[in-house]
């Protein structure tokens, strides 16, 4: 049987060229689909996409427009093909609507110097960290995923306001589990809840209105990772006239750093 | 007499609606332009677009290819509206050649709860820096620029490669100096050298790929910053198969965050 995953980010290739999809109810969010199953789904246009060249280095998702419930079409164009990079410009639509517009980049990634200058948070393993079952959440792709906070809860009143920062770090994994690839930790890059509501522990309609994925990981390395929880750790510099961005990590339990992740977040109050 | 960054992202609107600019001898960099001035100068079309709505909130620029000396053609595409927020759709073309591709979020922005996460940091003033005159730079482009070096210098050999981390702090505005807008604001978050020859000093071929900017300031804080310098911050999280990803925080020099912005920058060797 098919992973959950892989039915939402599935698409079939039309004779025109396009992809065709349909949202699952397995990844509903409170108005339409889990903003990252978008973007991994968007990102698996270009996976499919016969023109397709190496590998994604950046993936940049704008939310335009609700996603309805129910079919869509991807059309997503290969702008420019240079020796080692490729451009590409990607649109979901419904009808004549476009929802969400997204570009990539793609690369024959070579060997060169390498280092990490970010550091990996000092936490416990995952097996000493609480799972947080959603099974009830009212946000249905949450309970696609097992999360396991080490700090950071979305919505915390146990502690005093000023006591909050806009930091949350878990241990996060597809549920059931699922070996990593580049969709999924583009998925995980979204699915950290909107900073807002940790920093501030009131609900607050907030929405991603665009998100950018920086791949450092290449598929070798993510292959290694298997279907073990990756840490993910998200911050938020600034919040202030309707808009508050996100910095975010993802890490293997290894140790290294898999994808950066920047979005920009809508906010009433 | 018009100032040079004025000059260079300056563009006429075609009777088609598409935007005729020119590239500018005064903003060159090693090949083309520099990818702040081009940055500019796509944001511009949007905010000179008659359909244009609110302020801009999100930009992401892709260089796809080489913008050659001379001619081009911007199409600014309103690709969905909404009651705050505007997406845009943006292309630099040259005859039949893509050459940029970007996308810009617009909102019209309302007074919302606000506070800053990020730390700025300890700094002493713009006079008591010493301003690098690059009057003889071969990338004529940062002739354009007093940047005061707080730490983090371009190929830096004075030091143990050891000691070298991949951050720069300094201070820096147009010169000669011009009131800060979002133009000039988007430009200075590509105006910081490829993190890869600040980590080790050595001169590598080396290029933005992609660029986003996240205005966290409005039209109003802008103007309050007149045409002193902005604190700018930038540092990289990884370095490895030909790519590395850039942070960049900018700060009025009263502490005020007015943008965030990050790139994924082609390296070689």
């Amino acid at each position: 049987m098919k992973h959950p995953f892989d039915r939402a980010t599935g698409l079939v290739r039309q004779a025109d060229g396009a992809f065709a999809g349909q949202t699952d109810s397995a990844y509903a969010n409170m108005v339409g689909p889990f903003g990252g199953i978008t973007a991994a789904t968007l990102l698996n246009a270009v996976l499919l996409h016969p023109a397709r060249q190496g590998d994604p280095v950046a993936l940049t998702v704008n939310y335009a427009g609700p996603v309805v419930d129910g079919a869509f079409r991807i059309d997503a164009v290969p702008v420019r093909t240079n020796r080692s990079t490729q451009h590409w410009s990607i649109t979901l639509s419904q009808g004549d609507e476009v929802a969400t517009t997204a570009s990539a980049v793609f690369a024959l990634r070579r060997d060169t110097w390498a280092t990490t200058d970010a550091g990996f948070p000092e936490v416990p393993v995952p097996a000493d960290v609480a799972a947080t079952f959603l099974s009830h959440a009212p946000r249905a792709w949450t309970r696609n995923y097992e999360m396991r906070f080490v700090r950071g809860l979305l919505l915390d009143t146990s502690k005093p306001a000023e006591a909050l920062g806009s930091e949350t770090v878990l241990w996060i994994r597809d549920q059931p589990a699922r070996a990593l690839d580049f969709l999924s930790l583009a998925a995980i890059c979204d699915a950290f809840a909107p900073r807002i509501m940790v920093r501030r522990p009131q609900r607050v309609p907030a929405g991603t209105v665009s998100i950018t994925v920086y791949f450092h990981a290449d598929a070798d390395l993510l292959q290694t990772c298997g279907d073990r929880p990756v840490l993910g750790v998200a911050r938020a510099s600034h919040f202030g006239r309707g808009y508050h961005d996100q910095l975010a990590e993802v890490w293997s339990d290894d140790g290294r750093l898999l994808a950066t992740s920047h979005q920009i977040v809508y906010f009433k109050e």
